[in-house]
C-alpha cells in the first residue's frame, strides 16, 4: 500500500496521546445480563459485570423484544431487501412508525438506520428548507448533531450549554429570519437535563422552530416513556423530537417525530434516508415491541432510577468523585486520560468489572471519566461489588478521593423511588 | 408549527415535478418470496411479485441466515447495547469482520450500520489522512460516495464515467501529491461494470490509492462471491474494498476491508463509526452466515445470472427497451418521469407486479427507468408473467417499443450459465 506511512502516523498519534481505543470483545447472555463473557486476546474467557451499556433498561434482553425479532425473522426473513423506496417499506416499519408517532403525540414519524444518521439527515434537511435559516445549537450537542448542523448550508451559531440568557440574546439578534434551535434533552456524558420548558417558551416568543435529541431519555422518562419533554409536559410545544431505538428500546435505529409535512419533507429530501437500505423487519419488530411494552411499564422506569440513585449514593459515600446530575447516568471523574484507561483496565482484569474509559474526543481533555450506567438488572450485590472494586482501583492508582457530600443531589421527580439503603462494603 | 409553509412548499415542488415518492407497503413471506403481500391504503391486501428487490440472491429469506439470526437473538438478545467502544463489540461482529477480511483476502475489515455510512465515513477519513490529498471520483458514483468525497477536506476532481483516458490525464496532472481513486465495480442503475484491472494498473503506475465500492457485486461475482475484483483477479491490487451486508448477503450494514493499519485508522478517526451503536449481534450473525454460505455456493450465483439473462432476453425479444450491460441488473428505459410512475402503477394495480419507478435524483432527468432485479427464485413462469405485463403496460400507455436486437449482449464470463430458453408469452 503506497501511503501506509500516513495511516501508521495517524494511529501512532493516538497512541502517543493515550487515546487509542481498544475494543473489549464481549458476548452477552440473555439469562445472565448484566454479566457478559469477556473474550481475552489469548483466547480465554471470563465472566464480567457490564456497567457501561446503553441498553439502559435491559430491553435488548427482554423476552418480548426477542420473541418479536425471532417471530418476524422466521416469518418474513432477515433483511429489508432494499431502500424504503425500492421494496424496503415493510409492514414492520410501518407499524413501528405509527407506534412512535403515537408515543410522542405527533402526526408522523420516520425511522432511520441509526440515531447518528437521523440527526445528520434531519437537522441538515430541515435547516436547508428554511430560507435564510439560522441554526442555534447548544455547545454540548452530540457529534451527530454537529455533523447535521455542519452539513447544512444554513448559518449556525452556538449557544453556551443550557444557557437560556445566551440563547435569548442570539434569538433577539437574529430578528425575523427563520431560526432552528437544536439541543438535547439529556446530555449523556454529564447526565444533565436541559430546561426544555424554558427553551420552548423562548422559541414561541421569538418564532423559532425546535429540534430536540431525546436519545438518552426515550423509554426512560415520562409517564409513557416518551422522554424528558413528556415528563415536563412540553412535547406538543417542541416541533421535532429525535430518538433512538438502540438504547432504552434495546434494538437499533433512530427516528424523528413531528408534523406530517415536516416528516414528509425529510423523507423526500434527505439523501441519507433515500439511499440507505431500510431497517430489517425483525429489528423494527423488536423495537416496536419495546416501545409498546415501555408505554405501560412505569415500574421498569422506577427500578432504573432506583438503581441509578443507589449507585450514585454508594459511590459518593465511599468518597468517589461522582458528578452530580438529575439523571440515570453516573459519571465518576478521573480527569486524566492515562489514569482513566488504567482504572478501566484494572477494574476489568482485577475485579471483572467492565466500564469503558471515556476520553477525548467523546469528552473534553481534562474531563476524562468512567461513565457508569446502572440498569434495573443491577442488584444491590452488583452495586456493592462495584463500589468495592472502584475504591480498590482508586487506592491502587492513587486517584484522589473526595469528601462525601453531606447530602446527595436528589432528582425531585424521582425521589419517591429512591430508598437510599445502606450498602455494605467489604473494602474500606 | 411556525414554518409549516416552507415544508409544504418543498413537498409541493416534488409533486409538481412528478417526483414525489410513494412507498409501497409490503410484507414478505419466507415461503412465498418473490411474492409479497401489498397492503393497499384502503386496508385490503394483494399478493404481488416483487421484481425490484436488492435482496439479489434471496439470502434474506434463506434458512441459514434466518436461523443464525433467530439463534443469536434467543441467546444474546436483540441489540448491541452500545457503540463499538462502549460495550458494543459483540462476539458476532468480531466473527463477521474476520469472515469479511478472509472473503476479500485483506488483513482486516470493519463493519458499519449501513453501506451509506461506510462510504461517508471511510472515504472522508482516508482522504483527510492523506496530506495534500486529491480525490479522483468517477462521475457516476453513488450518493453515499459523493457525500464521503464532499465531507472530506481534500480537493476532488471528477473523471468521466469509466473513462480511463480522462482518469490518466488527471493522475498525470496531479503529479506527486497523494491521490485516492474512488469508484464502483458495478454501477447499479445502468448495471455496467468498471474496468477494474485497468484502474488498478493506472493506480500503480501513478502511485494512487484505490477505493472501490462493490455493494452491487459482493456475494454475486467471483469464485467465492467477493465481487468483481475477485472475478477479475485484482482484489490484491485494490487498497480498500467497500461492500454491503444488505443486498447480496440479505441482512443489513456495510463494511470496508483493507490493510490492518488503514482499517485501524478509519476505526479510530471516523466519527460516524465511533458515535454509532454497533450492529445488533443477530444481524451480524445473519450476515456472517450468508457470507460463509455464499463462499461455497457458486451454484446460487449461476442461477442468479441465468435468471437475469433469461429476463433480459425475454424482455428484449418482446421489443422492450432493455439497457444492455454485463451484469444481473435489467434496466428498462422509459425516459419520462410521469410515464415511468404510471407504468409502475399500472404494473402493480393491473398485473400485481411490483417494480418501483427510478426517477431523479437517483438517475438523471430524461433517463427514468424501471429497474428489474431477477433473483434465483424468479422462475420462467414469473418471467413470462413479467413480460406479458410489461408489454400490456407499454401498449396501454403508448410507450415506444424498440426493434429487438439481432443478438443480445452476453457477458462472456457467465455465458456458460445462460441457456436462453424459449419463453412462452401469452400476450404478443
Amino acid at each position: 500500500m503506497v501511503y501506509r506511512r500516513y495511516f501508521e502516523a495517524a494511529v501512532s498519534r493516538l497512541k502517543d496521546e493515550r487515546r487509542y481505543r481498544i475494543f473489549v470483545h464481549l458476548e452477552r447472555d440473555v439469562d445472565s445480563f448484566p454479566f457478559a463473557r469477556w473474550h481475552r486476546d489469548d483466547g480465554s474467557v471470563q465472566d464480567v459485570t457490564v456497567w457501561c451499556s446503553n441498553d439502559y433498561l435491559g430491553m435488548g434482553q427482554h423476552p418480548e423484544a426477542i420473541s418479536a425479532m425471532v417471530e418476524t425473522a422466521s416469518r418474513v426473513g432477515a433483511g429489508a431487501g432494499g431502500t424504503r423506496n425500492i421494496s424496503g417499506t415493510s409492514h414492520a416499519i410501518v407499524e413501528l412508525e405509527r407506534e412512535l408517532a403515537d408515543l410522542h403525540g405527533k402526526e408522523a414519524a420516520l425511522v432511520f438506520t441509526s440515531g447518528w444518521i437521523s440527526n445528520l439527515a434531519a437537522i441538515s434537511t430541515i435547516a436547508d428548507l428554511l430560507p435564510n435559516g439560522l441554526i442555534l445549537s447548544d455547545a454540548s450537542n452530540h457529534n451527530s448533531m454537529i455533523e447535521g448542523v455542519k452539513r447544512s448550508r444554513a448559518e449556525r451559531k452556538v449557544f453556551r450549554h443550557n444557557d437560556l440568557a445566551h440563547l435569548e440574546e442570539l434569538l433577539i439578534e437574529a430578528g425575523d429570519r427563520p431560526k432552528l434551535i437544536v439541543f438535547e434533552s439529556l446530555y449523556s456524558m454529564n447526565g444533565n437535563i436541559a430546561p426544555v420548558q424554558e427553551i420552548a417558551t423562548l422559541a414561541e416568543r421569538y418564532g423559532a422552530m425546535t429540534y430536540v435529541d431525546e436519545v438518552h431519555a426515550v423509554g426512560m422518562y415520562g409517564p409513557r416513556g416518551a422522554g424528558i419533554c413528556e415528563r415536563e409536559g412540553v412535547m406538543d410545544r417542541i416541533d421535532v423530537i429525535e430518538g433512538t431505538l438502540a438504547k432504552g428500546f434495546g434494538a437499533m435505529g433512530g427516528y424523528v417525530a413531528g408534523d406530517a409535512v415536516v416528516i414528509d419533507a425529510i423523507r423526500s429530501y434527505a439523501g441519507a434516508f433515500i439511499f440507505s437500505t431500510a431497517l430489517p423487519p425483525p429489528v423494527a419488530a423488536a423495537a416496536c415491541a419495546s416501545v409498546r411494552l415501555l408505554k405501560r411499564r412505569a415500574d421498569l422506569r422506577a427500578a432504573h432510577q432506583r438503581a441509578a440513585h443507589i449507585t450514585k449514593h454508594a459511590l459518593a459515600a465511599a468518597g468517589l468523585p461522582v458528578l452530580e446530575n438529575g439523571s440515570h447516568i453516573v459519571p465518576v471523574m478521573v480527569r486524566d486520560a492515562e489514569l482513566c484507561k488504567a482504572a478501566s483496565d484494572l477494574l476489568l482484569t482485577r475485579h471483572h468489572i467492565y466500564i469503558q474509559p471515556i476520553n477525548y474526543p467523546t469528552v473534553a481533555k481534562g474531563s476524562e471519566r468512567l461513565r457508569i450506567t446502572p440498569t434495573p438488572r443491577h442488584t444491590q450485590e452488583h452495586i456493592a461489588h462495584l463500589v468495592e472494586g472502584m475504591v480498590d482501583v482508586w487506592h491502587t492508582l492513587g486517584i484522589p478521593f473526595v469528601e462525601p457530600p453531606s447530602h446527595l443531589h436528589v432528582d425531585e421527580t424521582s425521589k419517591e423511588h429512591c430508598t437510599y439503603p445502606e450498602i455494605k462494603l467489604a473494602a474500606q
